[in-house]
């Protein structure tokens, strides 16, 4: 308890999971502590966005603290938290801040998995942070720069194909974006090169795109993927990743790709502190690192600790673990909210949380979506006009609702994306003369 | 001359300058290259509301692929131009490419200066890039978080001080946007500090604050100023900047200021291709490197050599400088477009370049601002919507003009700002557990 008698509630992540249980907490008696080692809530949904020059970073990041204003139990800590103390009950940031708790939750999610070539990551970034979307961004468009600059005809190739690497809803977005850069965006930008004939691969190794969805939605992403101008390649395994490209398969079906832009969107691991986590709490963990969660969403156990989100491994609903998507971690925060009260005032809460699937959607380009809704389904431009609604209205601020838009309606009918700054590091001096 | 027959004109720098002189080329029957180390116009005037998190990078900066796209006759080139090579009529990027030319125009503008004290650089970033203003907006905000984080007085007292140094527009600017920061932004976001006790220092050598403005002026602005919190110090000389603060003057009228966020707005320096240029073509240059330039802007002795914009020192209209604005290089692009065309076609240019001024305007805050526009002179609200006004029709593209737009509306009303973004390095480990 704090000086204040108000239990002390701390929940490390401001994601979605942890910052809509932070909101649903914000009648609750205690002394609320949201600790996130950004300043700022991210939109994750539509970072490919930014990552593909539509949207600018502060688009989709809105300040925790603006969020959390005016909830007077609430307070922000900006910090990395790297040790969770579950016997003295406390957690400790990177920077040294310590904070005791009578209620723990943990949201920290899940960064990008390279399956255990980790020596792939500098070849083929993946998309989780704002430093990610800006990364992809410039390489994405330095690649356009560098062909426009190469004489060397197989060289000039290498940087105009494209291998986006997994194809699930991210991968799918990214790949129909590239397409739309290719064919849309840059057309008649150049002078020497056609960003038309610029080629992009979508590897997955299951046999299908969009392997969550139902077959025939599949079916039209990956026809709408053939529109954009995308080589979709399932089944098939990246086997090597360096600087030049990709190799595909192994034995004799191996393939090689020359590609200086490799984007990962394959596989996921849950953050670091779940292992820590597992270890201090006995839980038991899957192969990405995520903690299996009590049907209230506490460790089993620990009735005050809790895990929600891209950490938990949540299998009580239908044996099946639920997806990695905002909508899981929003519902599991309001639920964990009332599961901590609950806890709090000495009662046992006895209803264990259920996921309502509201559909998901992923889009493939300007005016192309596919959307699953159970019951029915979509595809096409209805699918897209539904993603759209839902993206803006998920949007936290007023003013980003209003600049998003503005960007989409702009890019609907220009086709142009308005944020292709390359920032960072230059142009590679290895780029020889074609003159 | 090229294969088409057509001479060849290369334009180094994108800015204000060279890109105005590309437009206005654009029916002249060359081959245009126009090289700039970034892919993107940057709109500067707006940069300190980058900084200030009003505005994203992608809302003031246009690609220059974009802007030349449908212009025939010109390339863009991506490349960071090292060498000049009056002799032999060529440029060289790092990168290592080659362009040939028949007549040049070098843009390159100008850096900050630090009057021969680079140490200070690392300890007071100045603001001329994107990636300047990202780590400006990184300070500013990491220096609240740390002082809400920070035991000690004296060291949460030195994260809530803020120096600016140097009181032309920039830092007029950039020292008002800090005192609306402190006392309506983050009003209410913390809990331990309150933002409004932060204590902004303006300081500048000489003795008022606008020094380029009309004496009334500079006194509205110094008003406005103290009203937002800004304390003002005139004929005040920055002697030592470090890690941990500022000294002022020398002597017995030394004095110390901790503050850990420093901000440099002081002194340019013309970009370091201008040495080059003037040892290759010994052209005079003023202290700040600028190049001395001829009625028509060419430099002495090489009349299809033109140097525009902020590099250049144009004293022929009345016997002083022309001031680094941008204004000074739009109208120096389309004049020496003309004068380009004139001496291509060998025809002698004998009117020089005049200077139409506009007028000036410098924004204070929400809402205030100080104009000078000769004849007559604005200060507050009607001189903050002749800015507006004058700014928004300025940016290049309609989209720009919308999100700038509606970003400053949303300012406006809800005095929020919605780009405040740490990213980058994160928190300073060094800071200590006030618990």
């Amino acid at each position: 308890m704090t000086e204040s008698g108000r239990p002390r509630v701390v929940i490390v992540g401001g994601g979605f999971g942890g910052l809509y249980a932070a909101r649903a907490l914000r009648r609750a008696p205690i002394d609320l502590t949201l600790i996130d080692r950004r300043n700022f809530h991210l939109f994750q949904p539509l970072l490919y966005q930014v990552a593909t020059g539509v949207l600018s970073p502060g688009d989709i990041a809105v300040p925790l603290r603006s969020i959390l204003r005016k909830q007077r139990n609430a307070t922000v800590l900006l910090g990395d938290v790297r040790e969770i103390n579950v016997e003295q009950r406390y957690v400790r940031t990177v920077e040294g801040l310590r904070r005791d708790f009578d209620v723990l939750l943990v949201a920290t999610g899940a960064r990008h998995s390279y399956f255990g070539h980790d020596e792939w990551a500098e070849h083929a970034p993946g998309l989780k942070t704002v430093e990610d979307a800006t990364e992809i961004r410039r390489r994405i468009l330095i690649a356009y720069e560098a062909a426009e600059q190469e004489a060397d005809p197989a060289r000039r190739r290498a940087w105009m194909n494209f291998v986006v690497v997994g194809a699930g809803p991210t991968g799918v977005e990214l790949a129909g974006a590239l397409g739309e850069i290719a064919h849309e965006t840059l057309r008649g930008d150049f002078r020497r090169i056609r960003p038309q004939r610029a080629r992009i691969y979508l590897v997955e190794g299951l046999e299908r795109a969009l392997p969550g969805y139902p077959e025939d939605l599949s079916e039209a992403a990956r026809r709408t993927l053939r529109r954009l101008g995308v080589q979709v390649r399932t089944g098939t395994l990246v086997t090597h990743i360096d600087e030049e490209g990709v190799t595909l398969g192994s034995g004799e079906d191996q393939r090689r790709i020359d590609a200086r832009t490799v984007l990962w969107a394959a596989g996921v691991q849950a953050s670091s502190l779940g292992r820590q986590l597992a270890d201090a709490t006995g839980a038991e963990t899957d192969k990405a690192g995520r903690l299996v969660v009590e049907p209230d969403l506490s460790l089993p156990g620990h009735p005050s600790i809790f895990v929600i989100g891209d950490l938990a491994l949540y299998t009580h609903q239908t044996g099946k673990p639920l997806p990695g998507v905002a909508q899981v971690a929003i519902q599991q925060g309001g639920y964990a909210a009332r599961a901590i009260e609950a806890h709090l005032d000495g009662r046992r809460r006895r209803k264990p949380f259920r996921y309502f699937d509201p559909g998901s959607l992923a889009t493939i380009g300007r005016g192309k979506a596919v959307g699953d809704f159970g019951s029915f389904r979509l595809a096409g431009f209805p699918a897209w006009v539904a993603w759209v609604g839902v993206h803006i209205f998920y949007l936290m601020e007023f003013e980003n609702r209003i600049l998003v838009a503005t960007q989409w309606a702009w890019n609907y009918f220009t086709r142009r994306r308005g944020a292709r700054l390359i920032t960072g590091q230059p142009l590679q001096p290895e780029i020889k003369d074609p003159a």
